[in-house]
């Protein structure tokens, strides 16, 4: 029999909660490229309920245990104290979000001796380090596309917001202020922008396809060219190199994965390329962001504003400079998790134990690696290497 | 020679900007409907500045002083020792935005024994007492299209804010705070959810549109029905009762003007027509709600969520409730006067005053009330009759 570890968020400060805003979930009846909602045999949770904090178990608990496996639920995830590295030296799977990441290093992977998959409930591994994953052949999976449109709807959302300058205007409402003046100086129309996406998978071109009304022009810089007909139909402009991009738009979001590659591909010389006045959105990772570079380009003027939810460490300490940096409009890493993503993702997850505990395969597409090699999807977005350098960094975190 | 009456709002607190966020505006060609930019034969001013405070006077000083008219510009416009109330009565012209509007009520045209026109620097002209403007042959005019989209886009930053719950998400973080879970235990996926609007005017039509790649079920109330290629284009569900449509919707956003016959359409009986755990986003006028009732509504849970940056009366009182009740996401009346907008806006007022000092037809589309009578745009949207009741609670604001 297994054990499972299933590194998951805290639950509310006040509790896991008794009744929700609402009451349930909009029916979707599938992707946009055409793949299927997850399918697993069946589900033991209610969508619309808080699934990835604690209390919630995405739902699992009673499959696993009525199969006579041992599940470990936690959010103690970081340091050698916590739950999840005294619970590794006999874990057959290790499932995390990557919204509280269970980071899989080299020195965790080679404690694990009887480890054979990592999943992620959610999108992006880079938690991993994949390149002890494939040397030690385990399987790291994903559920891809479960939360693709509810980043893409986030990344819309802080886009709008950032040139608008909602979140100080709103401000000054709780204040008490009727200070147009004062909000509207660095507000905005997105109309007539010229806005670019790093990378036009699901995320981007889902954020493309959201934009395409509004009246802007639109930019694209991905190392596979979409289709001519919706470069034609979203009237794409499509930039061979990401830095020939940057200085054409007023604002750029950011949607490719984290891999050696990519890392720190935003930093103190690329901010040059930008316009004054620019805005960035990232919600792919942290890291693709020299941390510092950011701060000082809100500091200096060069960007106009900068949102997204990602971070590098997760959860990123208190004193991180993002939380107090100007003109941010950040959130916690939570685009994925939206109660709507969480039904789809916790239910991914279980079509994934009850294809590894039933000998079937795994989905492709929820493949990234596989068998010592990437694979499924991972051979089309990752690289091999690592990226999860610096990860300690997440212990200084302190729960408020 | 004429005196003109400029309300404005005040500059920002710590003075009319030195520098702004961006260089420069993005270029519009035209609006949606075909309809022209504003064509005034000169500006004297830098579009992407501030415009609608004090010191910005709407770029319009040069040209009436060149002319030999005499320039009032405040934002004293509230109480008997009001500026504006001191030099009503020899103004031949006010202008005001809706934002920070001169309720130009019966009492006050009485004494305005000179003014021959009342101008809107914006959209909504349920400032002016339009039944009064007709009994006194006193032209009403307001600058159509001018910032349609800009409220367009702020309604659907509202509809994702609130669905997504952003506000409450970003004040984690500057908290300090990782607390998934109480960020995302409000927050939905806008996907698949049914979203409605009272009229398809030029904005409610815009919102539609936008939201259209959303993966969104698109409804509308309007007493114009929409031509039958949109309704199939956009997929619409036309709703011939307003109130038939809210129980059908998720979301609702109002944007239909205000007059006599809108007034606290929203009220403690229509919510109950809602869907428990509905959003309202309202950037149309405040008085299409009942003050208390959206109050009482959020309380109970009976709504999500209501957003909006239309109040009553403007400025709104430090203590008027929708500052301080439950999961709203208000900003001050700012979502059409963006700088994008004041550009478009400051350019059409220049344009209205040019025909009118040149006895030249002010376009049709401009006009509200002419030769006593409802005219041009004014004949369609609005109905005869008074929505400035209670206005003189305005003057309870206190600069902050």
């Amino acid at each position: 029999m297994a054990k499972i570890v299933l590194v998951l968020y805290d639950d509310p400060v006040d509790g896991y909660p008794k009744t929700y805003a609402r009451d349930d979930l909009p029916r979707i009846d599938g992707y946009a490229d055409g793949q299927t909602l997850p399918t697993p045999k069946a589900i033991d949770f209610k969508p619309g309920t808080l699934l990835g904090s604690v209390s919630g178990e995405l739902g699992l608990r009673k499959y696993l245990e009525s199969l006579g496996h041992t599940l470990v639920v936690t959010a103690s995830k970081d340091g050698p104290d916590s739950v999840l590295e005294r619970e590794l030296h006999d874990a057959e799977i290790v499932i995390s979000q990557p919204f509280w990441p269970a980071y899989m290093t080299a020195e965790r992977i080679a404690k694990a001796k009887k480890l054979k998959m990592i999943v992620t409930a959610g999108i992006g591994s880079d938690h991993t380090d994949l390149q002890a994953a494939i040397d030690n052949n385990i399987t790291v999976a994903e559920v891809t596309f479960c939360n693709s449109i509810s980043v893409a709807e986030h990344v819309v959302m802080m886009i709008i917001s950032l040139v608008r300058n909602y979140i100080p205007s709103y401000q000054w409402v709780v204040k008490g202020g009727w200070n147009i003046a004062d909000c509207v100086a660095r507000s905005y129309d997105v109309e007539g922008m010229h806005i670019g996406t790093v990378a036009a998978g699901r995320i981007g071109l889902a954020v493309l396809r959201r934009l395409k009304p509004f009246g802007v022009h639109l930019h694209y810089n991905d190392r596979h060219r979409l289709p001519e007909s919706v470069e034609k139909e979203l009237g794409l402009t499509w930039h061979a190199k990401r830095e020939d991009m940057y200085g054409a738009c007023d604002v750029v979001t950011l949607n490719c994965p984290l891999h050696p590659e990519t890392e720190h591909m935003i930093n103190d010389e690329t901010l040059k390329l930008f316009k004054r006045g620019a805005y960035i959105v990232n919600t792919a990772r942290g890291k693709l962001c020299d941390r510092d570079a950011i701060v000082r380009a809100l500091e200096s003027g060069q960007l106009a504003g900068y949102a997204g939810d990602v971070w590098f460490p997760q959860p990123a300490p208190g004193n991180h400079p993002w939380r107090t940096m100007p003109h941010h409009g950040m959130t916690p890493h939570i685009s994925g998790t939206s109660l709507s993503a969480q039904s789809r993702y916790a239910a991914g997850t279980r079509e994934i134990l009850e294809c590894y505990f039933e000998d079937r395969p795994i989905r492709d597409e929820y493949l990234i690696v596989q068998g010592g090699a990437l694979a499924g999807v991972g051979a089309h977005s990752y690289s091999k290497g690592n990226a999860t350098g610096g990860s300690e960094e997440a212990a200084k975190y302190k729960t408020i």
